[in-house]
This record gives structure tokens, sequence and C-alpha cells, in this order.
């Protein structure tokens, strides 16, 4: 922590400071500088909540946090990007580049089915849908539940293709872990705390998207709770943050891709569909995302996007996708990416 | 809905839309306009969701929602403002003006209880502490949990002041209910749907924060989640929504009072701790809520703020919110407001 | 400046960055944390943008600025709020208010007098009217420019209030002063330097208003620019900023008063107008301002605001302009402030 | 236009909005909805302005404009992408990718002839480098204007290089005419219309680039203020938008090059430096720019960053240039596009 005094703060100011800083267990040092003192407290950041209400000290002009707040998924704590199976013989990390694919829920069985089998036949080798959706309004469709699980499980055995699926609710966390070979969490539940702390007890990858107002040190404090529980198969996903502008529906941050290489070893991930909102940006969204250095996407894609429960709109039919993935695959060579 | 047509879009692409509007139910309805045309689909909104995927139709440009999300929420169900009691003597809405105060979280008895003496002798009518705290990073103070219940219970014992105090976990739902008498949903639920959905089943208040990145609309929906329940006891909470502006935490969106006036029927209540995030700035907050035309305020006090677990930089000091409160009054009184 | 180093930075690295931070003048300080070093660059701030690229040296981390960009506009620089005339008898800052008003643009003789008149018998102490409108649309009306002016000045003899009037081009600065008593600068260029660097020049009051994306910090930056060519006379307006809320057409960030109040001793004023966007919410946002501790608005009013050229939706008429100044001024009485 | 009444808006409320579109000249269009009218304002748009303010008519809830509000940039004006030479032998557009290099700023003739040098010799076609610079603070280095176009000059000579550069004052077109081949407009300037205007009157191509605040129709309104003024050879370019987040500068908008592909037939750059403001992050979004479908780079490249005047933490050096090039005429191959 830098502690940084008013210009014109006087010495008693800065005791007092000082003084507290020792109280809470750290050592102060003073920089004189030319207009202001800073104060460096120097120690361990048990304190640092306590540290941070320094500011409403007499002289301070404001508290500056130095240290970073994520340890495990730091890339000072691990140098090597992670790699790891979301499923038998599915790498994630690594030189690998995933593609997972299918529609934003479930709605029957000849639908997931064949969105299983399309995808598959286009090169995905994970099948996302939803089986309990959170949705805006409580009189929206709100997902198959445990009947839509099911459902998973049948497309799964039909085409081998192991199941990403989102997880909402702690209560439901034994009943998903059951079903999915990858857990979802979804960009509302992003600081949902007791849920993540459960998904740090399990032993299968989590999907992490990004809230639509967290920041990428948020982000990562997220992860930090799934990996401190001890489990530390977390892939983060960039699904879009929210701005002001309107033409997407949400503002998709491919920046963050070069930004997290460089604070995490974790792998990354990027959902072109529900960060752009329509279907006609995504392909071109696809590519960038492996071009920016991604280790793979989610990408929704139905057999009937005009007949989809929801989010239709933004939904590749299987012939688009099996076009993107075509294209995607020339750039993955230029990427140096298995795909 | 309306469905906007490209311009140029010939007969064929209308037609198209237009049976695909009769097949979901909705009656078309065309307006040739000077560059492109039009159509209405007049009907319930039953398929809404499905709707809105015609814009992936040809000849399509846009589909434009022009009915309202929320019903029960609405001043179109219900003209009047809704009043209703907190607790036994402790009335929101109407022309009753609600300061709930206290600090961010239970830390101990003589915490707690000297809070809710000094916050009730000032004027407070209901206490706020969190048991539960969802925080950023995995490793800092999590909130004292049943045990901070049973303390707000003390304090409550000691002053007769009812209690507000968040609930995070659906899991916890009925520990809450047990010991609160208004429960919180935190900026971070407002869209845990799961959880919005067993508060719609309790027979207590609920305050709703807003989320950080939730339109004025978003928020409703989420309201009407605990509506929809049959739980009418909703108080919504501003408190700051994430823009580029660093200075503040959040930046409180004062004009959500009137946006909200005109949208719905439900009391509103503004958080200028959180939403700022240094004391310094809340008094002014708290005058601005009042003039606006809030319901009442949520603010943080603790008895000292250098020595609080969390959010100490933002909470005021006793004496600070009893001269808050005095020049509130006067406030109120020009507000037309019981105080 | 305070450079942070990474985790792990040897001897040779930080070494680099001292012998680097002496090279550029500074005297390196460096505080040998727990887990990583930083270094405080000590002296004044002549060579900060290049500091500022330290941070690509090898083990930098990142590079932190201390020291407040602006000194002019800072309340370290005089303590003291800033007051001074708008024009003979109508001062801004200390305990008055002032309120200005009248429509969005100049229109017709009789329009603008009319509206002078109207504003002037409900207590307005200057007249706003645009003359040169920027518009966001080239097909959009754009201003009766310096036929405008000259119904301005019609205006003026014919209540005595004095004119506030945009200007948005450096070749207009001259034929605007020859009219205004104040020179506004919209928000779309907070950062037109070469106009900022003009009205610096002059020896009338500047009103300069915020731009949707500047940060406060930016914003106190754009009347450094002013100030810093002699003239000392700039009104800070706070008109709301850009944000994903579209309910209002901006985001009204009324803590930036007590934000600004902290920061500098400039006069601080609230445009309700153009940041909500609707007149329904005009009128609360009016008392928030003055709750707030703002020290005057400017507000549109219109003779008839269903037949306004530009803006018409949210301009006051003026009865309910009236209305509002009425009950304003029973909260001016609360904070002591003359209207 | 749509006007959408209010639930329950009676019979005379509906009239009158039908009567007050006619006065205005358009012919009124009513579907009777299911809980509410709409009603449809027919005709073209000059008074779309007026058309606007109906929202203040009692019984109105809301007014939603259909038709697009620019024209001659838009895909249905010309369907066919603009093509046009930057300068001779240098085009844009079509399968054409073009990246512009150089400084941020002009400094010395050894420092721009060499920055000249080393993009020619990686392959960039056009020289950027400022010589008006418009800066946050009054006390940063303001570039060295005419001496800073007279070396821009010098190092066109030296290397053929066509010359970007920025102009900031309308007062300064005439200059910045004489020097520059592309004349660039930043992102401070998007809505700086009378520099707009002159610029629309010109025969040299204009780079335009997005305001930090702009949302892409916005955007497109001030190519909108160019074209207009009769000057067709308009590249537009996304530099990043402001948010929340504050790990890069900005947040690249990358989904912009796909949403004004389907909007535009201009051309459409990308800035990777000014965008995320770390030199570290520009290589990945240069690759991610090529493969999303954008029509060329503008980037910074000095010789030797960490002296830069300004902005030296997001230059690249001239190797790390030279890298990013020879992987990205890899992904123009699969992009099919000319580098």
């Amino acid at each position: 922590m830098i502690i940084v005094m008013k210009q014109g703060a006087g010495k008693a100011a800065l005791d007092d400071v000082k003084n507290r800083i020792k109280e809470l267990g750290y050592k102060p040092h003073v920089i004189h500088g030319a207009t202001r003192d800073v104060v460096g407290a120097v120690g361990d950041e048990k304190n640092k909540d306590v540290l941070q209400t320094l500011e409403i000290l007499p002289g301070v002009d404001s508290v500056v946090p130095i240290q970073k707040p994520y340890k495990l998924a730091s890339l000072e704590m691990q140098p090597e990007p992670s790699s790891f199976e979301l499923a038998p013989g599915v790498a994630i990390g690594g030189d690998n580049f995933v593609v997972m694919a299918g529609p934003c829920s479930v709605e029957s069985e000849p639908q997931i089915v064949e969105a299983a089998q399309k995808v598959k036949a286009a090169g995905a080798t994970v099948l996302r849908g939803g089986a309990f959706k959170p949705r805006t309004s409580p009189y929206s469709f709100q997902g198959m539940e445990e009947d839509g699980l099911k459902l998973l499980d049948a497309a799964r055995q039909a085409t081998g293709l192991p199941i990403v699926t989102e997880v909402v609710n702690p209560r439901d966390v034994d009943l998903v872990y059951k079903y999915a070979d990858v857990l979802q969490v979804g960009a509302r539940n992003t600081q949902n705390f007791p849920l993540l702390r459960m998904l740090g007890q399990l032993d299968k990858p989590i999907l992490l998207k990004r809230g639509m107002a967290s920041t990428i040190q948020e982000f990562l404090m997220s992860a930090e709770y799934i990996l401190s529980g001890g489990n530390r198969k977390v892939v983060l996903c960039e699904r879009g943050i929210r701005t002001f502008e309107t033409a997407t529906r949400n503002t998709l941050d491919i920046s963050a891709v070069p930004v997290l290489r460089q604070a995490t070893h974790l792998p990354v991930v990027i959902d072109p569909s529900h960060s752009t909102g329509h279907s006609a940006y995504v392909p071109s969204m696809c590519y960038a995302s492996m071009a920016a250095g991604a280790d793979g996407l989610i990408v929704e894609v139905h057999p009937c996007p005009e007949e989809a429960h929801c989010d239709g709109a933004q939904s590749l039919n299987p012939q688009d996708f099996a076009n993107m993935m075509a294209k995607l695959r020339r750039y993955a060579d230029v990427a140096e990416r298995t795909l």
C-alpha cells in the first residue's frame, strides 16, 4: 500500500499515519516528495482492507494498493500456462484450441442431438447447451432443468462429445455435477461467491464467464475463489462487457486476451455469441479470437435458429458454423494452434 | 413488436415476415413508409422471445420491442405508490422517508449495539448490518454469518430497531428470514434469479439493490421476479452504477429516482455509501436523495470507521451521521416528507 | 511517480530503473516490499510523460502517478472557493446560486424575448440560448449563427438579463465575445484545446461543460487550459456522462459536485436538461443539485417546447419552470444559498 | 418515427398525436395493439427533430426513430465497399490492407526519418506522425506544429511514404492540407463539426477516428458531415471506447468492424496503440484486426520508445514492429488481403 499525503499535510498528520501503519502490523517507509509525502506500508496483506481506511485520516489524500490481490491465478505464482483436460482426450491450454458449440438452451431430444451431431461434424469437441437458464424476465423460458441435463447426456452418448452446461444455484451443483463434464458459471453469477466456493470443491473443470461489469482484476478474483478451494481447472471466458454501445448486445473486450495472458496462467476462451448478440457478427469475431491468442471459443449453434426458444438471433445455423470452422482452421495454422 | 424492414426489401421478404408473424400467433400490420416498411406484430407477448429472432430473416433490419416487459412492477398496473411496513410502526412509501443506518458488517456485540444506539439517537428507524458479506476477494473478511445474525438480534432487542441484512445464498434464506425484518439482495445478486424466486415466497419485505450493470428496466425485471412469486413488499435501492469515472467507487444514478417514479409504484431508496465509496461525499448525497424524491436512505455508519473490518472509508462516524440527520430533517420539511 | 517492480525482478532491473530515473532528472527512492519493490521518483513533473514510459523497461510492472496534474484549478493552490461576476450584479460562487435558463436554440425574436421575459419573471438571472448548435446530424438545424447572437442581444436589452451562449469554432470566438456575457464550451468541445486556449485569453467568464467521456480529472485539466492562459473565471458544468443506461439521455453524475468541491475552488453548476433528456425529470434534478451543493443550474426553457427546433423533449415550459423555481427557493433556504 | 402511446391513453390523446403528425407534414398510421396503440409517422425526415418532441404530449409513452440518420455513409446508398487511393499507388478498400505506422509525435528529423525508414522496411505504406498534438494537460508537449509538418515532408522525400497527420484546429486546415496526404481527425474531434465541415470541402482523404464516447451511429454521422460536403474519401478508424475497464487505456471495440461492414461502404481501420495503451498488447490486436475484417491499421512505432516525448509506453520498437508485420502477412493470406 502507498499512502499519499495531501500537499502541506504537516508532521503531526504524517506521524499519525506512520503510527497507525505500525499498529496494523506494517512497517512505514516515507518518501519526501517535491510537493507531498508518500508513505509505503511494507508487509503482507492481511490487514489490507483496514489499511485502505487510512484514507479518512486527516492529511491523507488517497491510498493506492500496489500488490495484486490474486495469487493462485497469477502468472507470478505459475509462470507456465495451465493445460488440463476438459474431458478425456479434450485438453485446453498450450497449443490446443477448443471449440465448444451448441444451442443456447436444450429444447428437445431431436434438437440437442441434431445440434451435437452437426457441431461435431464441423469440428467442435465440446457440446454446449443450457438446462438452467438465467433469464432477465420471470415470464421467459427458464430451461428444462434436470430433463434438459438428461437430454444433454443423450446427446453425449450419441456423439461422444463432452458437455459444458451452466449451474445457477448452489443447490443444483450436485445435480449438474452428475451430468456435466464442465460446469459453466454465467456472467450474472461471476460474483456469486457461495456458488464459486462450492465449485472450488469439485474435481471437474469450471468455465467461468466474466461479468458484464467485472474488471479483469475482479474476474481473476472470482477465479481465485474457485482456485483457493482446491479446484485448479478454471477456464476464463470473455463474453462482452456492458458499455454505452448498443449496436451489439455487449462489447467484446478482445484485448482482455493479451491482458489476461500477462496476468494469469489460466486458459482464456471467447464467447462471440453473447457478446455481439447477432449471428452475422459471430464468424469474424471467431477469427479475431484465434488471432488474438485465445485458447478456444464457445459458440451458439442451433439447428434452426429462427425457432430457438431463446437467443435465436445470435445463433449460427449448422451450415454457417461449418463454414466458419473451415476458415478458422486456416487461421489456426498461422496461430500454430491445434484445432 | 415492430419489425423494421431493410430499405429495398422486396415483397417476398415482407410476405415471409408476415407469414412468420402469423405462425407465431400474432397479427401482422404493415406500414409502408417513405423509405422502408415496418410491420407491427399485434398480440400478447407469449412468444416475444421468438419474435425477436425474426431479425435473422432476409430483408429484416431490426426488431423493436414496444411493450414493457414488467407488469406487476409497473405504474400502469398500479397507479398509486406502494406503501407498506418494513416492521411494525415503520412504514415506507407515501410521505414517509426511512433512514436505515449501521455498519457495513457486524463485527462484535459492542460494535453493533453501539452503532444501533447511535443511529437510533440520530433518527434512523432501521438498523443495517451485514452478517454474510459478498467480498471480491476470497481472502477478505466474509462476515460472521449466523453469529452475526444473533448479534443483530441483540442490537434489535437493545434498541427496538428492526433489522435489514443481506442474504447471498439461496441455502441461507430460511436462516436469514428467522432473524431479519427486511432481507436485502446485494448488487451482485440483482440477477440471482433462484434467490429472487425464493424471496418471492416470503412474507417479509425485500430491499433489492440495483446491479452495477443493470439498466433500470432490468432492475424492474428483477423486482418482477419477487413480485410474481407473490411477495409485493419490494423496496428498490439505487446504489451506483459502474462507469468510467474512478473518483467515486461507482456513479450514483440520481436520476433513476424520477425515472423509477414514472415507471413503478415501488418505493425507492438510495445508498450514498456504496455509490460514492468515500464518507466525505455521503452527506451531500443524502440531501440530494431527499430532494430528488427518494423514499429513504441506507447509510453506512460505524462507531469507529478507521477500525472497520470492511468499507471503513465510506462509513460515517456517529457524530457526522447525527449532523447529517439534523440537516436532512430540514430538507424533509421542504420535500414534505416525514422523517 | 511510483514505479512498481514485478515480483522477482532482480537487482539489475532495479538498477536500470534507478539509473533511468536519474537520467530524467529525478531522485530514485526505493522501498523494498514484502513481495516486490517500488521506486519513488522524487522531483518536479517536467518529465512526467517520459517517466510514464518506464513501464516498458524489463522488470517494471506499472507506473503510478502520484501528483495531481492540475495546479491552478486545485484547492491546494487556492483553498477558498472562487467567486466572480458573470455580469455586473450577477455573481457566482460563495453563497450565490445562479439559475441560467432559456431555450436550447434561438429561433426568432419573439421566441427568445418571450423566453427571456418568462425566465426572468420566474427568477433566472442569466439567459441561455444557442446561436451555434453542434448537432450530431449535418441535416439538423445548426443554429441562426450571428443572427441568433443579435436576437440574444435584443432579448438582453428587453430584459436586462446577461447572456450565456456557446462558441464551437475558434474562428467565431471574437464574434461570440462581442455579444456574449459568458461564453459556453459544450460537451463535445471539452477537449477542443485550441478553442480552450483562445478562451484563456479573454476577460469574460467561461462556462465549461464536462465531456460525455471526461473523467473529473480530465475535466479539471480542460479548465486548466483556460486558467493557464490567464482567464480565471471558469464555471464548471456537469451535464451527464455516457453510461449504459438509456432511460435518460446521459447519466447525471451528481456526486461530481462533492468530488469537485474537494478538488477545486471553481464554481460548479448542473445542467439537468441535457443530462436527463426528458423534461419530466428536470425539476427533481434541480432540487437535487441545490441539495448536493452546486452553485447553480443551466436549464432549458422554451415558450412552447412542442414546437422547439431542437431538444423540445427536454425543455420545461414557462409555467413548469416557474413552479420549479418556487420550490427551489425553499430548498435554497435550507442550503443557505441566495437565489 | 413510431410514436408509442401509453397503456390506457384515450381517444383524445390519440387524436392529438395524429393531428400533430399531420401538422408536421407526415401521415399518421395507427396500429391498435393488445395493450397499447402505436402510431407510425410516414414521410421524409425533414421534421424528425420536431417529431421527437411529441413525447411530451399527454398519452405518449415514447418516440422511436426507425430510419437511419446517415445516408451517404450507408450501405443502402452504396452497396459496394468504397475503395480509393490515400496517395498515388496506395489504395484502401477492397482487398487491400493498409498499414500506417510511425511515432505518436514528430520530435526531430533523425527521429522521424529513421521511423519512416524502419516502418517502410517492415512493410508499412503510410507514415503516421503528429505535428499538432491534442494533450490532456496544457503543460505537456503540444507538438512541433509547422516545423513538424516540414519534418514529415522530409521523411516522405527520404522514403516515398505518404503522410497521415492530425489537424485539430479549423484554422490550421490549409496548413496541414499543404503537407499531408491524408488528414487525420482525432478522437477528441470526432464531433468537432466546424472542422468536419471544412474537411468535407477538401480533395484529400480523411482518417476519421471514433470518439471515446461515440456510438457507431454517431461515428457514422460524423463521417456524414464530411461526405455531405462533397469529400467521399473517408476512412473510419476504431481506436477504443471508454469503459469501466482500466487494464487498457480504452476498450478496443473489435466488433465495430463487422457492425460497420453491415452499415457502411467506407473502409475501416484499427488503432491498436491508443486503444490498448501498452505496446505488449499491440501485436495480438493487429492480428485480430486483420482476422476481424478490417481494411488496415494505424500503429505507433518509435525508434526508441523509452525516449518518446509522448505515448512511449504504447509504441512498438522497430524490431517488434517488423516481427508483427511478418506474422501479419501470414494472416493476410488467410484473410485474402493484399498487404
